[in-house]
């Protein structure tokens, strides 16, 4: 089994992260982004999609995406449980999940992705044809990440971690999102006290490093 | 405890497909979304995210997302499993589930709410402040739309379903979402022979037409 891995993008960073807190160590290998080490083979030849994370199994099964690699691993190792402690916590624990995809991480890359030069005619990630920069659609993610704080810093000011009182991988997902956030250079949402108290709690844990 | 639930959106469709693979029963609400039920109370304070699905426990606990509701199902009633029969189909399963979401669903949603003057700052859903159209999204939403259909076709000529030989939540992700892509008239991936013998297949279970 080998899991690849790259330095400083939020996906991988989301797996790190998670086998810290599990106490899980896994053989890794660094993909070189910045060298664009993803497009090439033997990568890309591994992994069409030519994302980081993947995780190869011993039988040859590529799991292609950070979320499942999470949930490979908390089936074989369900203790901690970091998915939700009961039924109830699992549904919270996937709609969070799903929220800060869908409300918060894709306004990042909408904004990260759709100005730099760097990425013209790749404006998503992934196997894609040239896909071109939408400048509109930088506006639309500060908007939409300026609209999302309030609301995460009202749910965090009733709730000590995303979902009730135990880590899970909703507080990683909203973690690496926010800190992605950052180092696009959105404004801080830290500036909400509850954000802030979180993010600190969050950040505070020899998780948030794993390197 | 009670499902929100409306006709014809890809989202809550998911829902009723899943309770009737599980042979789950449920009581149900549903909300006129052509009528803007959703946007007004009482639904609108029920869940201020005023979009559908979602399952109010009897706690008062609202679980406001359509994979959440499935996820909280599957923890109290694991059998048959949608979300994968061990750690390697868990793993696939919830890799298809995003992939399907990040790559397709997404592209059909860029393509449905970017145009229609129904959808007039209202471009995304949920609950957001005024939202602008992007006509350019439109455009992106048909190249990554025609970009994936091979890419799944492919996938299906070596595979009977989204992950191995039984049915799973990334099918039901994958039906809902092709439907809901040629309702909004977006070419028929259909004219992929492996996409054309899935379909038949799915569309032809009884769960596909659960009202």
């Amino acid at each position: 089994m080998k899991l690849y891995d790259a330095v400083w993008a939020p996906s991988p960073r989301r797996v790190r992260i998670y086998l810290a807190e599990k106490g899980i160590e896994v053989e890794r290998e660094l993909i070189d982004l910045r060298k664009g080490e993803h497009f090439q083979p033997p990568y890309a030849k591994i992994n069409p999609r030519m994302q980081v994370p993947a995780l190869l199994l011993d039988d040859g099964t590529l799991i292609d995406d950070s979320l499942g690699v999470c949930r490979y691993f908390e089936a074989l190792h369900p203790t901690p449980p970091l998915f939700g402690r009961d039924a109830r916590e699992a549904g919270l624990v996937e709609a969070w999940i799903r929220r800060i995809e869908s409300d918060y991480f894709a306004a990042v890359a909408y904004v990260f992705r759709n100005k730099s030069p760097a990425f013209a005619d790749r404006a998503i990630s992934g196997e894609w044809p040239p896909i071109a920069q939408i400048p509109a659609l930088v506006e639309r993610g500060q908007q939409m990440a300026a609209a999302f704080a309030p609301i995460l810093d009202r749910h965090l000011a009733a709730s000590e971690y995303m979902v009730g009182d135990a880590v899970s991988v909703a507080d990683i997902m909203a973690l690496t999102t926010m800190d992605f956030a950052l180092a696009a250079k959105l404004p801080d949402p830290r500036e909400h006290p509850s954000i802030a108290r979180w993010h600190a709690a969050v950040s505070a844990r020899p998780s948030a490093t794993a390197g």
